[in-house]
């Protein structure tokens, strides 16, 4: 049995999605945000990072969403999932996700987060970081939507684990004032996860809307 | 055969030593920062994102570290540079590095590479965001150095593509003003690192003092 700690529409929703896609047995338990939950005792020694999503499992419990993502496509192969048999094709998958992680996932992060790389006072430069957030994630977004995004899915016509996190951080796009006519594909790949049944179940449980 | 394309000590340095631990057959190649070179057409060519490191397989170029070192794993099994039929503690390998790359990379990133995320004219961000570097590094070398880092290698008794990748970005940490007597466990394990053959020699290779 695993648990799944999230937050509702955060990164977190990628590996809840995954998960249903895997058909595994699992619990979902929210972490209240807005009463600072990521930061209360009893969370953090599930994940001292204070972070969301975390998974518990048997062996103990794992974070970061690339990890996450790898981990429920291996343990359920059944699912298909990923290339698990075939070193360079698995390498896109990582590559993919780990671009999405450390790239567009940290550029979202500067609209609200920018207390992460510089002095939470100097409100100068966190709202200096909140303002180029549009640019930031519209040159990383054009990217994923002409170079990297084969169609239908990420992959080509195999959906994998790439699939939850790229709909996941596509949600945040109108948050974020990115201009959806720039990134078609990404905005149709999005529409095609939205009418996925594990999707709506996914954000079903996390309580956001349809 | 391989080619990996490289920045003497940047992220490159942490697949460059796992190739040479892995036995691997492949040549180094130098990207010019100093001229630009990432930027030029020849290798935007072969990393559209203008980044290294990359590497050129017979199937394709690979980017992403993380990606590059389960690659790395994957590709030369007999080297056991990570434990590949046990998906926890694949995972785990995948949590740590993704973790170096989303968190701990970007926080140093901010100290010369702000313009990434504020307008390049704001000096008084980019300068806000330089001077909270040892306070962000501080932060995420205090959590490997006591929560992650097992000893005496990353994930205890075994050497792992982790070692080599943590070795890299330790090696930026007098850059980043960090106090080392804060995270001892991570200097020790630097200096154990240094003194392996692999690491003499990608050094060497790069042209940094050994």
């Amino acid at each position: 049995m695993l648990t799944l700690y999230y937050s509702p529409g955060s990164c977190s929703l990628a590996t809840h999605i995954a998960l249903i896609d895997a058909g595994a047995d699992f619990e979902a338990r929210r972490v209240d945000f807005a009463e600072s939950g990521q930061r209360k005792p009893s969370y953090l020694a599930i994940n001292p990072k204070g972070r969301v999503p975390a998974l518990v499992t048997e062996d103990g419990t794992l974070t970061e969403t690339p990890a996450l993502l790898a981990y429920v496509a291996q343990r359920f192969p059944a699912a298909k999932l990923a290339p698990l048999d075939d070193p360079f094709a698995f390498a896109r998958v990582q590559e993919f996700n780990s671009y999405l992680c450390s790239t567009a996932h940290v550029a979202h992060a500067h609209l609200r987060r920018g207390a992460r790389w510089v002095d939470a006072a100097n409100t100068a430069a966190i709202e200096a970081m909140t303002r180029y957030v549009p640019v930031a994630m519209t040159q990383i977004f054009e990217l994923i939507d002409g170079r990297m995004l084969k169609g239908p899915w990420v992959l080509g016509e195999a959906y994998s684990i790439c699939d939850p996190y790229l709909y996941t951080l596509s949600t945040w796009l109108e948050g974020d004032d990115v201009d959806l006519d720039r990134i078609p594909n990404v905005r149709d790949h999005r529409a095609r996860m939205a009418a996925r049944d594990s999707v709506e179940r996914a954000r079903a449980a996390q309580g956001l809307p349809a």
